[in-house]
């Protein structure tokens, strides 16, 4: 295989890809691109050394989300198996992706689990600039905070309201319902993402936007109704 | 090999094991019970069913702390390998163990991280009967709480206060630093554990525990210099 290194290489393994590159790499059933990466490299004779185990692990790990997601097979296992076996520390990699919190941004996660409120199976958090002064937290601290929603048992979907220093609000939908796709929510709002993971942004107030965000989710589910 | 009925088998994966079964099979190089069990069972010929394999998995998800503890092995990725074939979906049980949490549960996690304070690398918190009233939780609910706790980066241990209703302080110790053993701080209290996960009981309030406590660290730590 011949590679003009002015070539485009489009490698993700997300079922969406549009072929878009000079050489498309696509392997639909991985969990990631990392381990499309290590077959590459394996079919590639190149040797894997530690820093490179480390990384196609920390993209294994993050893209399974721990081994909890929907890709986690027994290809990514194996794959595990043989960066174990080849001197990665999935211990320490773990917590040095996860266990690295600052003592402010517990205190705003604490601020935004205290305003959560369910409505009809959908939970709801805020996060305001006052919460950001009050915490001593960068606003990039609150990433990952809507898992901790999603950590309910009861919910299906989860809204997380974001106000920024401006005072746009940008809104991440999270469903853990296959058959509700917040990806179609999202684009009522001129937003987007993925059916699990979407979001957008907008000018109205938090209050506004919960109650036309909870419409669009009584629509769609409406419309799910119908469709049997 | 034959079994009488009637014999104890002791199975841990544990280094202090005592051998007091009957039988003893112990691998201290295993993540759990389950990864022993798995072997014993296909030495045995037994065929491993979906029920059983769903059963080992999850010993083995929650043992190692979703693949995060130091457990973690090349073998144990191999037997997860080969369970994930036989059809074990990783990803639901890993929702079903650890995304089960009342909206109650997350009202009382809020109320406890916003008690977070850190003194000297350790992080104390704190759960009082108020804070269960009012988030209308039950009090077995607070369970890994102090694992949000020592996902902070900076910190070497952890503290965490539980009132129980009859006024007794239950206190639990956690290390993330492998040079202190709470085991050592907990036995100087008349309480008990492992060297990075101990707790006492006490009848005194938080703020003088929380004093004792502190010199009870200073002077393990300052043992530990002098043995160099």
């Amino acid at each position: 295989m011949y590679i003009n290194l002015n070539d485009t290489v489009s490698n993700p393994h997300h079922v969406s890809n549009s072929l878009y590159g000079d050489i498309n790499y696509v392997d639909k059933e991985a969990s990631s691109t990392s381990e499309c990466i290590f077959d590459i490299f394996k079919a590639l004779g190149i040797k894997l050394n530690g820093e490179i185990c480390e990384c196609i692990a920390t993209g294994i790990i993050t893209d399974t989300g721990r081994f909890s997601f929907k890709n986690t097979s027994e290809k990514t296992f194996r794959v595990c198996a043989e960066l174990s076996c080849c001197g990665v520390d999935f211990s320490s990699l773990s917590n040095y992706i996860y266990n690295k919190r600052s003592i402010e941004s517990i205190r705003l996660l604490s601020f935004v689990l205290s305003t959560i409120k369910v409505i009809e199976g959908i939970a709801f958090v805020q996060l305001t600039q006052r919460m950001i002064k009050e915490s001593g937290a960068g606003e990039e601290e609150s990433e990952g905070f809507v898992n901790y929603v999603l950590a309910i048992g009861d919910i299906k979907s989860a809204v997380f309201f974001r106000e920024k220093s401006n005072g746009e609000i940008r809104v991440s939908l999270r469903s853990k319902d296959e058959t509700i796709n917040v990806n179609r929510i999202a684009s009522i709002f001129n937003g987007g993402g993925h059916s699990q993971a979407a979001g957008f942004r907008s000018f109205k107030s938090m209050k506004e936007l919960e109650l036309e965000i909870l419409i669009a989710f009584q629509n769609i589910e409406t419309k799910r109704d119908c469709s049997y």
